[in-house]
């Protein structure tokens, strides 16, 4: 079977907006296995509609339509669907009293304009819609399966649960795509790979994939198949990835951020933490302050973007700021001691960089960036010195990326859990 | 003339990317009056493109086709439209030539694969792509217009300013639509409609359009006609908003963020600032040191998440601490203070309250923020006390919008070129 998609509305079609509402759809589609065949985006004219809905059925087996529900005059979903089938449109007294309980509960009147999202194309199935006022319909027309949603995404996502979801149950042989997905942060993806070596060696590279972003990579396992056939795959594999990459996998769900997994960290190993930074301009306390509750591990920060802040604030000797300049390894590690002390905190990591545009030197060219973790239980002060390409805000980002890394597997080395592959303290990249 | 967009690619149609290429698309095509009907995407199998070709020819007198020019195999956008128009594909020398230079400028030989990027569709006027390997290419075939461009966002750019901006102007009256942005922030969007007041009684609301987004709103001005009309209507209406607004109005450009704003404003009064933050975690100060430069105003941050650090940093007396509590006016404005003489700077800006989704009481329930601006050359302290309805998130980035406009305002009136409005200080909102 093979599906198509279609978004209705005008808003979708200017400089401003795209259809999200897809991606959902293309992924519970996914699970079953069905491929989406095309995704076409119309405005609220009903002929363009009918035309795109009638072209979509004859290339399909199942039609995804969102949008163009509501009340308002613009919203002629319902009206060019009907016409471009040849069915009737029947108001249904029963969704009416629905309608009308619904903003009774809310205090007011139903206005008139609501009543035609009571109207029901002849032969539909009604899909209730439990978020919002808009029902959502299915009809099985000439081989082909029109499923019309809500375009509000929480709406949509409710009916897709309801409806969607059990409708591919029973009408596909239940087999389809699954992926699961190991994060790991701060590490080359050619490093990657040469550790991975063991693993292709002995389960090949089929359903792999490395999906690189900013300081991070996505490490991909895909299979298809029965629900029970995907675990035989998927289970084993993961396993060994785990066993190879130890630590280094800091979450294993695309949803879990790497600041999310560094609180987890550090509130598991009961430390707190601060940080000192410059070029990242508190972009790392910020991260860590992302997450609710973060103030069981964060004391604070300390951004010292004027020089001699970081002698006054953090106690960075004017010896090694002019002995190594500010951009150090002596002075990272120095701001990283300054913080731990001042803002009493068990480990603070520190950041001094140069983000550009401007600033660089032959030397220290825009992109060199010296990272520093220090604190009471750790044996000596790891440090990292990096040299990143790309833009300010690119440059910021990643530094960001390293300083949460490094915390997380400090919290982890503290603890005693490092994995067993050693990778905890290097001097440099 | 009514335009459709095609974007070819099988990975726009998963489950993780849109096509956004379609935006830029749109706008060009807007600015010369020419509504999108429609937008579709298809994946990379020849009998699909070509038939979403046909189809999209049939309905409009203009496609614009993106994706599927690269050299690999599944680059096919090329051969299956020569397939559609009945056309023949023809290796163009020259392309080949200037294929091969532009490899060996990068001192490597071409891949044979890349060949295939000579090819050209007969009748065809080539539309050279100084960006990348993959020229576009003009078809006009039975009263419909087609272009066919990369995918690749910088690629696509340059031709459409290079080729089809031209053929736009060429083809088409002159007449479009052209859209001025005037952005305000920290404003409710009904108090905004009340300041503009004087501008409806006199202009009417046609084409003005409030847009709000999370602690801004972003005025819109929208009219049609040829280029001199567009002026003659959008001139007076600005300068009039301007004069209504004053310094309420931070930028009058979309693309100017109020991180921009604010540091230009410190610039230019030339005062330096400092940031002390409790809920923000570090947000504010890395707004500010986004923008290239803000090392000129910015002289660092204190985030004292840590109540006792609000005491030992910032020096916010206990018995204030214990009196009012840490969210309130009180400490604020302590706070800054206290910023203001440990990071040495002319202004700063504090921000203290309950992000949530914990922490939040009767009396201060979460989205309860405070936040002040002291320096030495204001008279009196600037205060606000909010309540932010919404996530954890949205109450940090509202707060922080807050606090950069609150610094931009100050800035404007140290300079005394605040505007005749007097809104410089009010006590609360």
């Amino acid at each position: 079977m093979r599906a198509a998609i279609l978004a209705v509305g005008s808003e979708l079609l200017g400089s401003d907006r795209v259809d999200t509402n897809s991606l959902a759809l293309a992924e519970t589609l996914a699970g079953f296995g069905i491929d989406v065949a095309c995704k076409m985006v119309v405005g609220d004219e009903p002929d363009v509609i009918a035309a795109a809905v009638e072209r979509l059925m004859s290339s399909c087996g199942l039609l995804l339509i969102t949008g163009g529900l509501g009340p308002t005059q613009d919203d002629l979903t319902r009206e060019a669907i009907a016409a471009v089938l040849g069915r009737p449109l029947e108001r249904s007294d029963e969704i009416l009293d629905e309608l009308r309980r619904r903003f009774a509960s809310f205090g007011i009147d139903m206005p008139s304009v609501n009543e035609k999202q009571a109207d029901v194309i002849r032969g539909a199935e009604v899909l209730g819609n439990r978020r919002g006022t808009a029902p959502g319909m299915r009809i099985d027309h000439k081989g082909c399966t029109l499923f019309l949603f809500p375009g509000v995404p929480t709406e949509l996502e409710g009916l897709v649960e309801s409806f969607l979801v059990p409708w591919l149950a029973a009408n596909t042989s239940g087999e389809g795509v699954e992926t699961r997905v190991l994060k790991v942060a701060c590490i080359p993806e050619s490093v990657l790979e040469q550790r991975l070596g063991p693993f292709y060696d002995e389960w090949g590279n089929d359903g792999v994939s490395l999906l690189p972003s900013l300081g991070e990579v996505s490490l991909r396992l895909t299979t298809s198949g029965k629900r029970s056939e995907r675990q035989t795959w998927l289970q084993p594999r993961q396993q060994e990835i785990r066993k190879l990459l130890g630590q280094r996998v800091f979450a294993e769900s695309a949803d879990v951020t790497l600041e999310e997994a560094t609180g987890r960290a550090l509130a598991a190993a009961r430390l707190s933490v601060a940080t000192a930074e410059s070029c990242t301009g508190g972009l790392v306390g910020e991260r860590l302050t992302r997450i609710p509750g973060s103030s069981r591990y964060f004391r604070g920060s300390v951004v010292s973007y004027a020089n001699e802040l970081k002698q006054e604030l953090l106690q960075v000797s004017p010896q090694l700021l002019r002995e190594y300049g500010a951009v150090s390894k002596e002075v990272a590690v120095a701001m990283a001691m300054g913080a731990c002390r001042l803002l009493a905190s068990d480990v603070a990591v520190a950041v001094t960089g140069v983000a550009g545009p401007d600033g660089g030197t032959a030397a220290k060219p825009v992109g060199t960036v010296h990272l520093a973790v220090t604190g009471g239980s750790l044996p000596e002060a790891m440090h990292r010195r990096l040299r990143l390409p790309g833009s300010r805000e690119r440059v910021r980002w990643v530094s960001s990326q390293w300083a949460l890394d490094m915390l997380r597997r400090v919290a982890f080395e503290i603890t005693g859990s490092m994995a067993p592959d050693g990778c905890g303290r290097e001097n440099s990249v």
